[in-house]
């Protein structure tokens, strides 16, 4: 264990990971506890900072060795001095989190998105390689994206960079996005996206073996469209063409201004591996110019469910990773 | 004149624009010279380190207050070490331009892409007002960008970041570009793509004033267009409003990525003014998430010629622009 300490937070909707990182980014202890959304989300910052502290005590850690907390969470939030405009599933508005967090802990506390600290922990100790340039894509229920530029994560002029899933890829009739507009990328190349799409075209194929999972549960998962492809089901495959083209092109016109040397992708539908990356680096390879397609190469995240409070471990230490 | 100057190149095809600069910002003195393209540019260096000197020279300014030379040049550019890979219009091929003329003027010498240095030109004295987190789109026969975050250019891993002409934009069944692929924004929305989009529709428009400017000289140009469209000529807006179209979706996609404070408009095609602002602004409203929106003005470049020379004694000062 290294003498320098961060603690880690990734606060989700129903759980808040937690884990106490050295300097190296090894993590020296990980825990959970639940998300009390009650009375609109006040007692969170309270059940952070006392399970923080009861697990200081437990591990007999002096907190004069924890340099400080880095903590991921979700909606509107303005980095700089970690307000939250809004977090609808918390129950928070105009909240000023890192203050109240500061003085609950009398620790130094920093504040990001959450796809962001995904980011920069996919980069600082995944599968991002440390790579200075880096783009992050996270496929689950929506799209969240994280940018790393010289190994920062790039903010933009009120915090909403690196918002890939609102990439608008269906120009005219795209199915509607949470976020108001039409077509988006996450409509499309996201767990919830795959399933629509799957879904909505099987009528035009009777042979699909969708229909047997549509039948028995109600729904189709993007998990099934990508199993039911890898046994040659031409839907599924169908499927699995049109989304990795919109990712495909999206993530070459990204790169085509950004020159990424890393581009990962995370979620729960990366769980497929080669069967999403195959077609999508095809698909990069049709729009990228040459250079830029040289210049980039793909990777699956490889933290898992780490990569949020590794991430914010690495905030406390941003600008001076090292591994 | 402030005491601390560098000197701005700005090596074009047929002419090399040249500038004192002082630390303000503010031009000195600013010349020309020819391009001299014979014996695959081998004199190029030479007939610019022989013009610094003579201008010094006349203009009794001692080479030791110069910090440095900043240059921009066309093609593919290692920044880092100032090799040019290669530069079609001026012949050079793996050719190691700042090392050469570092050699010939005994000064520093910085190169980088010239549509880097004109849109580090506009951030520092230009239409980009200082803005950190700047896009620069040139619109001239070709399409260049430059991308400006926390006030540097943003090269990318090997040195193409920016490349905004070259996002695709029309994925079945664009025109070829001259990079090898097709769609491409360039082919669109610049003067020549323009351009053309107006010659190749005209057939179907026998009504429109278009005809008068092909039939008289054989071709139309995008100003042309934008002329034509201001007296009402239906096909002529109907031009305006597909280009529009297309390079405001390109803007909204990459501002979802890079949450820009401001998106600055430059090259033949930007002397449309608010002609071309106005519909840019509504198409990108249309497709921007409304915080990014909201964060992003439009502007249109403001130092025409300058801006490159602007740039490139910018780039000696890089990090350290003040004004």
């Amino acid at each position: 264990m290294e003498e320098r300490l961060s603690i880690g937070v990734d606060l989700g909707g129903t759980t808040i990971k937690m884990a106490i990182v050295d300097y190296k980014g090894t993590i020296v202890e990980k825990w959970n506890i639940p998300t009390d959304t009650s009375n609109n989300g006040r007692n969170i910052s309270n059940d952070i900072a006392n399970s923080i502290e009861d697990k200081l005590k437990t591990l007999n850690i002096d907190t004069s060795l924890i340099e400080g907390i880095g903590m991921g969470a979700p909606g509107f939030i303005n980095m700089e001095n970690g307000f939250i405009y809004k977090a609808v599933n918390l129950g928070w508005e105009n909240y000023p989190l890192k203050d109240d967090l500061e003085a609950k802990t009398g620790l130094r506390v920093h504040v990001d998105n959450d796809a962001n600290i995904a980011a920069l922990g996919e980069m600082w100790m995944g599968a991002g390689n440390q790579a200075s340039n880096m783009i992050c894509i996270t496929l689950g229920t929506g799209i969240g994206g994280g940018i790393i530029l010289d190994g920062k994560i790039l903010h933009g002029v009120n915090g909403m960079a690196g918002e890939i899933g609102h990439i608008t890829s269906i120009v005219d009739g795209g199915a509607p996005c949470n976020c108001g507009k039409t077509g988006c990328l996450e409509t499309i190349a996201s767990a919830t996206g795959i399933a629509r799409i799957a879904t909505e075209g099987l009528d035009q194929h009777p042979e699909s073996k969708l229909h047997a999972f549509l039948s028995e549960k109600g729904r189709i998962t993007s998990e099934e469209v990508f199993m039911t492809a890898a046994e040659n089901d031409e839907w599924a495959q169908q499927v699995i063409g049109i989304i990795t083209q919109h990712l495909g092109l999206a993530i070459a016109n990204l790169s085509a201004a950004l020159n990424p040397s890393k581009i990962v992708i995370g979620g729960g539908v990366s769980k497929a591996d080669q069967d999403l990356l195959k077609p999508l680096k095809e698909a990069f390879a049709k729009y990228a110019l040459p250079r830029v397609y040289e210049g980039a190469d793909f990777a699956i995240a490889s933290l898992g469910n780490d990569a949020g409070v590794i991430g914010g471990a690495g905030l406390v230490f941003n600008g001076n990773l090292k591994s």
